[in-house]
């Protein structure tokens, strides 16, 4: 068997994988799997803070809806599996990281029909962005791509994976996808929101609907900030206020340029900073029992 | 370490991952490898016959192409993978079946940036598509979708396998992918052809460009069957004389239904029944020496 080139000690060694508790170093799985042969899969990915999950049950939500979609059965009920994720932080022993769910089409004999899924959960360590880019805003490059299946959170990251090189080669952190009909749709691993005249403005048709996109939305709602939830075309985009991406590891993240064009004045916004202010203590508040 | 539910004794034991032969039942990947988690990976597949390997030059020309198109590269080169191919059909010492080569993103610490790649080949026994489906046709239904990265052989099958049951619902045995301008571009894991006046056309832009596709155009200008390389409306497909699947598996498979609708009279049309019955002979004759 090959061992991949992991740290010598991973901090979070014990991973659930079909039903059982192992050490990372095992968890494997055989060639004929489909997420291998046929990138058939789906998955969750949250933070835990306190020794608690934090939003569990949207993403628990989200996992067994994108399972729906796919049309998989998850082998365990939402109950055994948030019991999964409580088991994995009481076994690593570590009080804050990530947890992710990964659900695969299974060992398939032929190589395409769907059979009993592999279920597996991962606890990762928690490494944030780099700190600059909270303070200063990150830079994200436009590209044209439509994420297939848009409300399913499937394992296909080939394109956001793809571009790293050409992210590196422009200075940008993120890609931001645009649609045909130049609409901005998301980001690879996030969703975005823009600032105009004050109302906070974040698509809802044919995007992934995060979980931290969800709550930023209640948040404002609580600061008593206006929401829309509407298209957002690249012009209106480049002529925001203020614009911001979201997502579990980033929270509320600034976003100071668009393909080298500066966003409002080229620093993180009023808006933004009241957002990123509040979120910790509104996600802190929200962490499962 | 989980042993997934195959056969017994696979007809076909000794697999090649990363450098070495191995039993498959121990051929595994970690968990942290970016076709479990991300979808990226690419792959390919072709039959050998009488111990060798038919159009192989083509599979590899094509492998490494859809490696440089993903921005990966392959551990071994050009002429160590040739040698895997001629190992793998020596050690399982079966004169026929097919071949698949499988490349990944790698074991990645994060989950998310590229390392060295898992390069995977395997050896199958080669089940042919039913009898009756190159007899009477096969059925396929169209469904609009646009495969990403058309000329990339990824390792994304999401769509066709989540279509599976819709397919069966609908009586249908493959589906027909059509963009959204209404022009017919592949199947899930073929071309397709039509007959229309005598001349076979075929499209070109945004499809996977398949060896038997390939083939077939060569056969048929060997035949002395004018051929045309362009776009196909579903107009023009619903209309035309003659319909036909091509793949590694199937050859030149006759397409009898769309969505229910005859094409042609419904049967077999004699341009298929032609390179039906010439294509054995002409793969036959570039397996590889």
């Amino acid at each position: 068997m090959f061992i991949p080139r992991l740290s010598a000690k991973p901090m979070f060694p014990i991973v659930f994988l079909n039903g059982k508790y192992l050490d990372k170093s095992v968890a494997t799985l055989h060639v004929s799997d489909l997420s291998i042969l046929r990138g058939f899969g789906i998955f969750d990915y949250f933070r835990f803070m306190a020794g608690k999950p934090r939003f569990l049950a949207d993403h628990l939500d989200r996992f067994y809806t994108s399972a729906e979609l796919m049309g998989m059965d998850c082998p365990i009920d939402r109950e055994e599996l948030a019991a999964v994720v409580h088991t994995l932080i009481d076994r690593n022993d570590v009080p804050a990281g990530g947890i992710r769910f990964v659900m695969t089409g299974g060992y398939s004999e032929n190589g395409y029909q769907p059979t009993a899924p592999n279920l597996l959960a991962v606890a990762y360590p928690f490494k944030p962005a780099p700190a600059e880019q909270f303070q200063a805003g990150c830079r994200v490059l436009l590209h044209q791509y439509e994420r297939q299946l848009p409300r399913v959170k499937t394992t296909d990251y080939i394109e956001g994976i793809r571009l790293l090189p050409e992210l590196k080669r422009r200075n940008a952190d993120y890609p931001l996808y645009v649609d045909r009909d130049d609409q901005v749709r998301e980001s690879d691993r996030s969703n975005f929101f823009i600032v105009r005249d004050g109302v906070l403005i974040t698509p809802i048709d044919d995007i992934l609907l995060g979980v931290t996109r969800k709550h930023l939305l209640r948040l404002a709602h609580e600061l008593g900030i206006p929401t829309e939830e509407r298209a957002v075309s690249k012009a209106e985009l480049l002529a925001a206020d203020e614009a911001i991406l979201a997502s579990s590891t980033k929270g509320a993240m600034p976003i100071a340029q668009i393909n080298g064009q500066a966003i409002g004045d080229g620093n993180p916004g009023p808006m933004t900073h009241r957002l990123m202010e509040a979120w910790p203590a509104y996600g802190a508040a929200l962490i499962a029992s």
